[in-house]
């Protein structure tokens, strides 16, 4: 998607070979204009996809990810980060290990809210080592659901998430798939073209 | 706005005569065409205020502010929720107790993205307690802006947060002012309308 390549360009900042800081538009300071138009590209790309529900993570997914579902007119659901494991008959868990964070969490879902038949799309800000995704989707077809398409809208393609996730089947869609980065240079695959 | 209280009528539950379930369409799984309608209602609300930021607290705040933010024509700043005190000259915390949670979190915001001269309009999916919104209000005033407007998706007004914002000077509007509930009832005053 080549205005949100340009804003990455032009906007964020590579502090070094794995860290790429998009905290003036994406994930701290939000262009809302901009998740408008990456909703619709997402929308656009998935169309013929039969989605009936869009997924995300707390809590930097949810501005795109709520531009997603409005265009493609279905509802969004918010996997939620736990601290703790939940004892409950109706709660979904599953152990992801942030490797930004160097820390573990219990990503959760209300079971209701995937019902079998669902078709999902699972949409985030980055995709990394596709830990976060293989988590969510765990989640989705426990509940039932199918992941019928993952959305990133950054991944690092260098990192093994992209490759880990198309190698287990997943049709995966990311909006600026960056090849190789350091201080000096952002360069992008053209793959998703 | 009449939507939002009959969508809370029909599809929220009152757990107690303090807790407001509505996890069906706000803050788990969320109905994003109510968030368009949402942010249409407080972008009318506030269409004089001279806004230039919407800024709202994770995670639940996002998606109604995402949508506030897009039908304002301006950006959005998330306030992130952080477990410690960050040490950095461009970051401001301030702590914020969580009745919910019972417990303490650092309310952070780094300082560029709020600038002098901003006029911010607040917003959150619950005003109950205030503690939130007085913490956000807070560090906004730190980084220079102008706290113009608080807007609640839902406000328990029998608990003190919305009396203790006004008295303070700010302006606050809630879109589905709580006056009473218990299990078999939810009661909302008619004073926003």
């Amino acid at each position: 998607m080549e205005l949100l390549k340009k804003k990455i360009l032009e906007n964020g900042k590579a502090l070094n070979s794995e860290v790429l800081l998009v905290d003036s538009f994406l994930n701290h300071q939000v262009d809302v204009e901009l998740m408008n138009e990456i909703g619709k590209e997402f929308a656009r790309l998935f169309k013929d996809a039969g989605i009936t529900k869009v997924v995300t993570i707390e809590s930097s997914g949810i501005a795109p990810a709520t531009m997603t579902a409005l265009h493609m007119g279905v509802p969004m659901v918010i996997l939620k980060k736990s601290k703790s494991a939940i004892l409950s008959e109706d709660v979904i868990q599953t152990e992801v290990f942030s490797f930004t964070k160097r820390t573990s969490y219990q990503l959760t879902l209300k079971g209701k809210f995937i019902e079998k038949g669902d078709k999902v799309l699972l949409i985030d800000d980055f995709l990394a080592q596709g830990e976060a995704a293989f988590g969510g989707a765990n989640i989705i077809k426990r509940a039932g659901g199918e992941v019928a398409g993952i959305g990133a809208v950054i991944s690092k393609n260098f990192q093994p998430g992209m490759k880990r996730l198309r190698d287990a089947g997943y049709r995966v869609e990311s909006l600026a798939p960056v090849s190789h980065m350091d201080e000096n240079v952002i360069e992008f695959e053209d793959d998703d073209e």
